[in-house]
């Protein structure tokens, strides 16, 4: 039994000031008109531009979490960047996140967990035996993306799909009157799909140097149809097992949060797993695909649009590069 | 209370082939004959060659530690890479130490806990709640670091300190009868110290594309006296109240095992704190600071040299880019 007698005490978001529309990107990748809303389904992602960076939007997302637990910065005993990016290879993009919060004497440990797109559910997982065990009283989670920074625009149907954001969520111990609580996690990681979906360069492999002579291994790749072939073959069985372990039917669930990877492969997805349309949260509309931060801006969303309340069961479920897949069921 | 009865049931190493001697140095530097020795005090580190990358070489420290624990990859129920580099921006490194152990199908999660050169210490403190709660039976922590990939020659200090290589360490849960345990551990972050030591390009906020433009910031940065002068202000608070909370004395530590960031520091630093040189682990002279691996080598080499026994109290401790700082008393 996995119980963790933790919840979520509160949720941020913060979304790049500036908006890329489909029509937008039509312009600029050169297709026929219509062709990004077809492929993509998204409408509208943000993009950063000056000022906004990786650890100043995890900050202000972190702010608006604090904000909405009503906490302060002193209430929070470590602070986790669970993201698929970095804002620098080294130190942890944590670091940046706390100094842009202006708390860069508090000592509050900072680091990073990476489990690509899947980094905040892997994050909460872990962290939650933390929380439980009584070790930090409040845990700061942050999944901060630019996405938008190492799109490769040759490669049209994953360069659309991208948003760039942040999104934050505390966690703390729930009481024994309290419903909320992680019931049941599930990870797998089958690195035959490790180059479906990957950035070459820019790591020990493929020093930065290399990129005067490769600069499209630098660069964000992505195989949808591999993926989506792995994912569909494997998902039912992970999350009949889920189901299984946790002593839940899908109909259980107020709400499916899954990583916001693509609409229509989200769409098949769901179809298979036979998951209700009302049952199931779609924010590619006005987010895209925000990386590590799509499952989190997920639930932000859910709570502050009333699409779940406490004592409701929910599932967070998706893939991520590796290939990895996560599933959470949760009681918020 | 923090007790966590975990223990460590087998460590590895792997060192590449290539050795790099402080002449040969300071030859590469242009400095005088001896220069690296005075200043590094290091003798031999060892730099990867043609076929060795951060995944291979962790591979190769995970089956030592599974040959020393007498279990096999199937034992294995998570694996995580505690690396302060990766050898690719995306996926997780641990992706592909999984897939370099032949593993590929295994579904066995693995992702990334990044603190930088206490990347390994962060992540054997976080693991051993699920460890102690059941979640994981053992789990697989691996080191691996190409420190040579991103070195600035004209850093002279700093280029001479470092070296490449690997270790791994598994745990799992020790019985009531066993002494084994973590006892205490603490991590402080104070990111006022963010850019003492850094890689600036090649994340989200300076991506690939502007190495062209801008070589150095792709490579580390060390300011060498800002850390030493931080750390030293801030350590012997730090390890008092660590002694404090877990009722132990310096004198009580068998071994003293720290970060091997550079022999002259961590000499004035061993003063300071009032430890005695028997006590103290240095393995600078044969592997120079091998980022987060050097914590998880001592570890392996305090074994294998038969510095520690079963039951004996021992002391991880150092300074990471963050600037960090973390200790951990455990029982081995």
């Amino acid at each position: 039994m996995q119980l963790r007698k933790v919840k979520i005490v509160g949720t941020g978001k913060y979304l790049p000031k500036r908006t890329v529309t489909d029509e937008e990107l039509d312009q600029k990748l050169g297709v026929q008109a219509g062709w990004t809303h077809k492929a993509t389904g998204v409408g509208v992602r943000h993009y950063v531009s000056e000022g906004e960076t990786a650890s100043t939007m995890g900050a202000q997302a972190a702010q608006d979490a604090l904000d909405a637990a009503g906490l302060t910065f002193a209430d929070i005993d470590c602070l986790v960047c669970t993201s698929g990016t970095k804002e620098q290879p080294l130190p942890s993009t944590a670091v940046f996140i706390q100094q842009a919060m202006g708390q860069e004497d508090s000592g509050v440990p900072a680091f990073d967990i990476d489990a690509t797109c899947l980094s905040f559910v892997v994050g909460l997982d872990t962290m939650s035996y933390l929380v439980a065990a009584g070790r930090y009283r409040y845990v700061l989670l942050v999944s901060t993306e630019i996405a938008s920074a190492g799109l490769n625009w040759n490669e049209k149907e994953s360069a659309a799909l991208f948003g760039d954001g942040a999104a934050a969520v505390i966690i703390g111990a729930s009481t024994s009157e309290e419903s909320a609580g992680i019931i049941h996690t599930s990870l797998q990681t089958y690195s035959k799909g490790a180059r479906y979906s990957e950035i070459q360069g820019g790591g020990t492999r493929l020093p930065a140097h290399m990129q005067k002579e490769l600069a499209d291994p630098f660069l964000f790749f992505m195989d949808g149809q591999k993926i989506f072939r792995m994912a569909s073959r494997l998902l039912p069985d992970f999350i009949d097992q889920i189901l299984e372990q946790s002593q839940t039917k899908m109909e259980d669930f107020k709400l499916v949060i899954p990583h916001q990877g693509s609409a229509m492969a989200m769409r098949l997805i769901r179809k298979k797993l036979g998951i209700h349309e009302q049952q199931f949260l779609d924010i590619t509309p006005n987010h895209g695909n925000t990386i590590a931060a799509s499952i989190p801006m997920g639930i932000h969303e859910a709570i502050v649009q009333g699409r779940i309340q406490r004592g409701d069961r929910i599932l967070l479920m998706g893939t991520a590069a590796g290939l990895s897949l996560g599933g959470m069921v949760l009681d918020y």
